[in-house]
């Protein structure tokens, strides 16, 4: 043992240590500040990562092991405290310069909103992307109290970039009737309250495509992951959500990047939010990066 | 805006402002004495409602929004500390005064104690009265160590009132041996363990007549509701009892009036008890208030 | 009331006084000191012990009340703390006196690693034991990290020492590849993910048979039981493992010892976890002890 | 070791077996049903008994030793939930007892109405009794909304029963005007916001009478006793109160019995109101039990 | 009692309900948008309203009653989530409405940053304007990593405009090197660690003229304000926190209005800093307006 | 912006990347496996890593900056879990090399038992050894229930090592009375309660001699430091072990290590420990590394 290698737990378990030779690339997103209810997810990525001390290495449900998969942690990006609008145009440059390399991208968010200056980023490079997108929000409103750069507008600006046909929402129990009624007139897919059941009529209908895949951890009941900011009684298990993460991974569409968001460690006294979070980034890493 | 015209969130969202014009009227009745284990229900009220900041004013599950139901929160009933007894008599008062204006009143709890006063206020008024009572303990003790005024008796004292053939317990989990043989012998209806399933068979029966509706927030597993004094394991999810108040909302019973009781903020650290407390009381003004 | 007889809930709800009267012996094996994640679980007997007292005596899964069952709480083994070795020679030598006197033991761990003396000690009584094994975890290591005797080992050691023919694992979601491979190559049964449907398979094939039966508190997912150093997301829920405790009682095997290790209080702010515990011990003492 | 031997922390630490040939009795009083802001308290005896577990049981402060010390553990008195009055008259009748055979009393509270029966029964013994009362609140109201019988009335009660000359309250921060008024009135004595000092002032005057003592441990800020219903910033600190226990053990009063009152663990998630009021017992023990 | 009169600890204890004729107005900012560590601020108004239902009406220290201070809670501006330019403009907005009607404005943060708007409105009005301001950090800054709208910079911005030898910094343990010497070259006072000997100096020279007093809850120790976004150890306490806003309602300067910021709930799971955040709110109202 | 270059507060604040050129090393010693009471000292070092991201990089005490100091953060060693010996061996072994390299070593713990291995190492280099213990326990027993490798005998052993009179405790206020004998026999120096006026005795004494020095964090009374497997009442404050930290780092001995040990991040859910800790290193790094 050298001084000065003394493991520490600091990213991601199993991470390489050569970012330019790995297949996929973790980063955090710690921005929080357009919520309207309880912030905090801005330390969400640094907990999930310290909770993947506690991870197995190896997936039963995949049969596939993380040294399967060449992916580098590369930490949290310096995101401006209260500046919504830098931070996004952070964010896009970051996810630009990622693809170009060819990595894959799996993001740790913070709220929401940061799914958006990804999704524009990944629109460029894929021109066909569809976005399969895991809830309790429709995330569809034009604007919060004024404000369109919100955690309560990326899938509206989804939809408006790429078109509403190209995004699938899942598992939504909760949003305004005007944002119920764009879905419906939109011509954009929403499944209210159940992710597994719908995901199997779509995914055939997507063979093929690229796709990302964006799972907001207040989609599964507060039960299962209290720590984040909007919790939404009525949701679905950590069970269900692993059972979609592998039909995703086992269907015939091309995942080309995804993220997990709104992870707010402040309402986690018990830390089985972060657990869990860390356990779906085991599995999406397992399961989406080929 | 005017200088004292802030929001501050101090009554369950969207509550109108004149009491006398509103069709049903939210009250809290802050008593936890005659707790046998872990108290501080008397929390509950205050709690749900600043948790309600966090909700959609709309439902996506009945399609109605709060705007469509004119309601006044009053606030908590100032029962005294320690004296089951005149707390029990203001109760019965205050409910039989807002009854006579015509009120549906909606009742946040405290022990589950509170929900006897309000019955007998209730049955003066409708003589035909049933009862369904959602819950995890039977609550049919006809005393506690002694005392006939408990947390463990209101069910009881229903029966007696009433007549037991019109009190219908669904989800019971937990009591002593001489209360299920209580229920067995008296003729009242109780379902062990499960909600939606009796409900279908029970609703119908029900069809055309008044009906008060108590939920004790301990009917779910501890899983979906640890801020309450006895949780007991083994219980239901949120979506079973979201899936009991739409049931109810759908059927046809006239329901007048009912209570979400035994929420008990220190024992819920994640605030997500009161967040789904805040999201069924919504749901209950939404579906049972025409 | 003399003045030393005041009730002060020191022991499990209902212990009898005489320890050698008793048929069933609760005894706490408190030691967490080989485990690789959060410790904690030497807390977690004492902390059951108390949540009891919020618990009826009468089971209405099983009908039966705890004055039926002759059983006596002994308090904690005093373990030595951080030495494994001796920590393990005190388990088996008290599981050996118990068993010469003809008690059912039924301990409270502890990390799981307990479960390997008091396997010893009960192979040695009962030649034609049988395991079932309950848990999210394999436990099948042959070390960890070059320790023998560790929290991830004990039941290798107990396939070892029966033959793995005998061993039966339920609800494993987590382990090392090398593990899922000796199972599979060893003969021994390993359920995944699952416990009550597998469960309907294997008890008619243990007919007649002495079974030991052995519940890690991590089977459950985290949103039933927080509070335990390992938590693995996508676990059983507490319906479903009383409804496992009930089908072991109902069958044809005869139950001859069990215990319900790794519950840890640090992670369980709400006592939920505890809580359920001191359910599933009663309804074990009920149902397990005839 | 026997089976039936094994150490179990279940009372306070080196409590000997026999009651009857003790010096000292240590009684919980788990009552909290007249409390106005936040109950809790009737677990207060039992979670100070298991931090006992974690201190030593030597004193460096006054070079004594537990074992110096005769004294038994009776657990706790069985209070009827919701009851104020048989509560009282149960607590007054146990310390009866106590005094007929000779034991020092020494009481774990619950709310400080408690303390009210137990001097009862301490003047009818010692009608030159004087008091020690160490507290946040003066607790002299004739009433609380209408209750004679309220945490808030006990050390008036004491003054109307033993006259106000002999009572002595330190470190005093809150109450009514009224309280303050009848204070400085009717002649009893009340030191403002300290307590060492001023009773360095009173112990001399009390020299060679029999002098009860009662602790509200929120006497102390909030920073060192967060665990408490009606925490009141601006108290002394840990050291302080320790020093004001071993003054009155060094002084050359007699101490007749004493107490720790409205310890509550809901609100103590560190434990460290716990496990100081534990190391406050031990001191009042060793210093006042000769 | 009329049933739309139920009392529900809305508002800050004793509040009146006529917001014209008051004298003083509490307020709460609930803004935490800008901060650099942990956010939660927002929530910390209507917590302290909430913790002030557990206080006495009379403050001991003052000799006052509420009832002798006619003051009105108008409940939260009504920020908008993540936009600090509009915040801070309805701010001032506010703060302007209430100087012209000539209200003492109290406010309740929310993030250091909402002084600055407010000090702009009293400036305006009192030319003369001095600044006490009571913290564990300099707040000093020109900007925040590229951002001059953050919670960093407002004590900076008040010496720019009101020139900063009206500006008295009280407590400051925590800064840049750059901010400590601003503060030495400016002109500026600035007392390092203590609060209360360096106040004794100050306040003598600015008798008879008007002063904005601020105060941050970080300028406790953590041991007595834990609910905080950015916790410093080595503060002071309650009691000296308490002896300043008493040494400032006892001096001759003219206290024009005040506020107390950065209380954050999410870091204070016993509540202690609420209750300590809602007794020092009670007494600045006793003290400072007369 | 690099893509792999994102900041993610892996380590200690402002840690240099090259740990060969570094002047001191940071390292971590995660080990609780022999506690007695509360385990989960293993975390500590790195929640004080993360919490070191809400510091300044300024001490205003000290008037020096961290880029004043060339000091390397190398994260944890991977000691065995369980296995106290080989966690020694390594633990000197490593401290053995940073010796070599003429590297100041500052340590995060853990238990105080792996000060017992540096103590080795250091003595090894200096023979002329002087040990600064700053603790609220003796920690001088020969062996814990039988076992000479304990958390509880560090002290001891190094007294036996070093020779007693080269020992000097400061804030000790618990242990057994065998242990403050061998304190006064040994001729080793002790005292009790305070720190800062006894050091000032004591520092002249030793200067010139190369120190090491040792703070248990529990010497903090827990109101400041809940966050520790053995909290003690009647402890100092943050104020008093910064002033102990600073008079140190003016004084004319020669720091030549030193560690920081016992935090238990289970047991602060403010984290107000963490962050107290993280000052305190900061302080430690700017003070004695010249």
């Amino acid at each position: 043992m050298r001084f000065d290698e003394a493991y520490s737990g600091k990213v991601f378990i199993m991470s390489r240590e050569d970012g330019e030779a790995a297949d996929a690339v973790i980063y955090g997103m710690p921005m929080d500040w357009t919520v309207s209810f309880r912030p905090g997810s801005r330390f969400g990525p640094n907990r999930i990562r310290e909770a993947s001390i506690g991870l197995e290495e190896y997936s039963p449900y995949l049969d596939r092991h993380l040294e399967e998969v060449n992916f580098f942690d590369a930490g949290d990006i310096p995101l401006p405290f209260g500046n919504p609008q830098r931070s996004i145009d952070m964010i896009e440059e970051y996810i630009g310069t990622l693809l170009e390399k060819g990595k894959f991208p799996l993001g740790l968010g913070g709220e929401h909103l940061v799914t958006w200056p990804v999704l524009k980023a990944m629109y460029c490079k894929y021109p066909d992307l569809a976005v399969i997108h895991i809830d309790a929000h429709t995330d569809l409103r034009e604007e919060y109290e004024g404000e369109p750069l919100s955690h309560s507008t990326p899938i509206r600006k989804a939809c408006e970039l790429m078109g509403p046909e190209h995004v699938y929402s899942f598992g939504i129990r909760s949003g305004m009737r005007e944002e119920f009624q764009y879905a419906k007139e939109s011509g954009m897919y929403l499944a209210k309250y159940d992710v597994v059941e719908p995901l199997k009529g779509v995914l055939p209908k997507l063979a093929g495509r690229p796709v990302y895949v964006t799972i907001d951890i207040d989609v599964l009941d507060p039960a299962f992951a209290p720590g984040t900011g909007t919790a939404e009684a009525g949701g679905i298990s950590s069970k269900e959500l692993l059972e979609a993460i592998h039909m995703i991974a086992d269907s015939d569409i091309q995942v080309v990047g995804g993220d997990l968001v709104e992870v707010a460690p402040a309402y986690d006294p018990t830390e089985q939010t972060v657990i869990a979070a860390s356990k779906f980034v085991r599995e999406m890493l397992l399961g989406w990066v080929k």
